[in-house]
């Protein structure tokens, strides 16, 4: 039977997952292959942590040169991490004519238009669907599925940690705090969670998605994003009350050429399948012209799960060798020569609905004043609901509008935040709605 | 620029909708693949109707065979459907060294082996994503992206006819007739539904997907099939009581070296996802060793989703011609000589959960002799409701039980039937749920 050997940069957990699936489904992938993926070798710098599995011997070694210089090596699938250390090994592994496979978000979203050159130059694929929504079929979907489909919109909860969080203090009353420390107590986060909590990690993903859909060269800088740190408890209730869910949301819409693509804590009506994805589950969806809408919803992180990503890429590359047909699909879904700059619509520039929160002193004429600001930016509201006198002599107002403009919205909440009768900084969430009047 | 030609036989509502696609969405698709998709023929016995297109001058033709031995055709796109005539001429576009694309389940369920075999031996691609689940993107991921996983269950809605008509039932206490014409009337229902209804259509999806999945030949006349004629709202009304729906699920499942393949009205809990698939969208859920569970979620039919899946599968194509690597994957996801007959267990033989509803005379001891009998043939309960006097004297008893034997249940009930206290023949319903006690 035919070989295709494998070198692996990286054996920590979802590497130690990569090469328990090459391992022990060996007979199994043969089967659907016809050929054997053989695991030929292994850098990592603890070489002899029991890591479960069966290696052969003398797999590992600590000098990932050994791995990406060896002549008998096609695929090299990187599991290190992070813009430093990985990109180099890719770059050079990629001068070496090694095909990659990679889970890296950060390194695709940041430096993916670099990458994808020198493959272009060399002629070898780079796979990457474990980069976003872990075992999720969501780039394979973009890049093939929906090939025939003018994509017009992608949403996603496309990080556990903030899903996590955000479902404890939803279904369990818990307090951000709290909700992040159980997230790092049961693996869900890291000791620094801020790429996490901050939304960056989703908005590389979001950014590798938006390439794919609209031909767009990767551009991550540009991509507006704000993290869940200042929801509160409070503001998920009033939510509740509406009909509405808090998740952390990626989201891309492209429309008569632009694209307008952020990622932020959004208000999702309940009968938004996202709204019921909870826990540390990921889901994405995408609409397109001809297929409507889909959703995708699986594990978006862990040890097996996004080794499951990694495995079908590799196979993937691996027909591709043993087919003669390397490089059959566009690494970025479009020919090189149709992948175009495409600007990021600044957030400023975006509508929206949006919700507000204001704590005011208990006076007269206190909604006349803040209506009255909002209709002299051109804010309309749908909902305005006073709870009163609870907190101090406080009284909450929460609204909901229709479509606004960012800009205005902003110029609006700093005039309403000089009034003497606001007691503390407003809460402005945006919201996805599908609501036919707006 | 390069050309694919492509074929088309049948240009009804879904042969429209991939002509649609190709035509519309030329420049699109040619940006994606780096070669023009064209429609060289298409074969309708209605070459006059105004399908809404701009079609090239002189495409059709009343003869499918000028379509089929056309020599500067690659691809037959298959859309007349039904296992007659398209049989006939999807053989002889492969004796002609043509690839296929089919939406056609019934053809690919029973007579698929066959034209595998033939397929295998002239070396040409067949394609039949559209068959299961329309737009959703099923046996992709199943033959690529979980690739490494060992697939342990499948779990779908995949006739979207009979989930309109349960959705309709349980939110709008339709009756099954009322909502079978509403159905018909949204075209989302055959003048003759039986196909539907009956689970026949459900179990043919279901049957193609067992094959991908565990390496199995095609295997139709043995899945078990029962259609959803005989769901009342009074049981629809009591599962929701217990906290479930009832949905016609298609069941396949592994287990040692044997498998459990079976369409059927099913009970599933209200935190299962596939409970909340309603109207006609379709939905499937794969679980597997590597990946845990994923959902995917779509438009199961209709002209445009439907289409969506068949144009993907003809770029494939495509790109395995443009690639020279025709037969990259096998067709049937595993490798020729890696496929073989495994058999269905007997409906008989099958252990489940059931919900049982019996209808009876008002007498002390009914429920005595009822669970009598039910414990002589060792099948426990998990739960029993009693409902008195409303219908003329009548008691209505509702049970829940423990994993038991299907051939267990048929004897407890004919034993039951029997006894004079017994007014109505009693309702059986499997349930399928994840209560760790079982």
């Amino acid at each position: 039977m035919k070989k295709i050997n494998i070198g692996l940069l990286g054996c920590g957990t979802v590497g130690t997952g990569v090469a328990k699936i090459l391992i022990e489904n060996k007979e199994l992938i043969s089967s659907r292959v016809g050929a054997d993926l053989v695991l030929k070798k292994i850098a990592d710098i603890d070489t002899e942590r029991d890591r479960g599995i069966k290696f052969d011997k003398g797999v590992f070694t600590t000098d990932p040169f050994k791995v990406i210089e060896d002549p008998d090596i096609d695929i090299i699938i990187e599991m290190i991490g992070g813009c430093g250390i990985a990109n180099d090994l890719i770059l050079k592994a990629i001068d070496n004519n090694k095909h990659i496979v990679t889970a890296n978000k950060a390194l695709i979203a940041e430096k993916g238009n670099k990458i994808f050159s020198a493959a272009n130059k060399k002629g070898v694929d780079v796979a990457f669907e474990a980069s976003v929504g872990g075992c999720i079929p969501v780039i394979k979907s973009l890049r093939e599925s929906l090939v025939g489909n003018r994509i017009k919109s992608i949403s996603g909860i496309l990080n556990g940690t903030c899903n996590y969080i955000l479902s404890k203090i939803t279904n369990e009353g818990s307090t951000f705090n709290k909700a992040l420390e159980k997230a790092q107590a049961n693996g869900f986060a890291e000791a620094d969670p801020t790429l996490d909590i901050e939304g960056i990690d989703a908005a590389h993903k979001i950014a590798i998605l938006s390439s794919l859909a609209y031909g767009m060269e990767l551009n991550f800088k540009d991509v507006y994003v704000e993290g869940i740190t200042k929801i509160t408890p409070a503001d998920i209730e009033y939510a509740k009350q509406f009909g509405y869910k808090i998740k952390l949301l990626a989201i891309s819409k492209e429309e008569n050429g632009s694209v307008d693509i952020r990622v932020h804590p959004t208000m999702i009506p309940f009968n938004n399948l996202l709204s019921n994805v909870n826990g540390s589950l990921n889901a994405v969806t995408i609409c397109g012209d001809a297929v409507g809408e889909i959703l995708l919803y699986g594990h978006g992180a862990g040890m097996m799960p996004t080794a499951s990503s990694v495995v079908g890429d590799t196979v993937d590359i691996a027909r591709n060798i043993l087919s003669g047909s390397s490089r059959r699909i566009p690494l970025l879904s479009y020919c090189t020569d149709k992948i175009k700059k495409i600007p990021i619509i600044p957030i400023d520039e975006i509508s929206t609905n949006y919700y507000f929160r204001f704590l005011t002193k208990d006076r007269a004429g206190v909604l006349a004043k803040i209506s009255g600001i909002l209709g002299k930016f051109g804010i309309s509201l749908t909902s305005v609901t006073q709870k009163g006198r609870k907190s101090r002599g406080s009284i909450t107002i929460v609204m909901l509008t229709h479509k606004a403009k960012e800009s205005d919205i902003k110029k609006a909440m700093s005039e309403i935040s000089a009034l003497d009768i606001i007691s503390s900084e407003p809460v402005v969430i945006r919201l996805e709605d599908k609501n036919p009047e707006d």
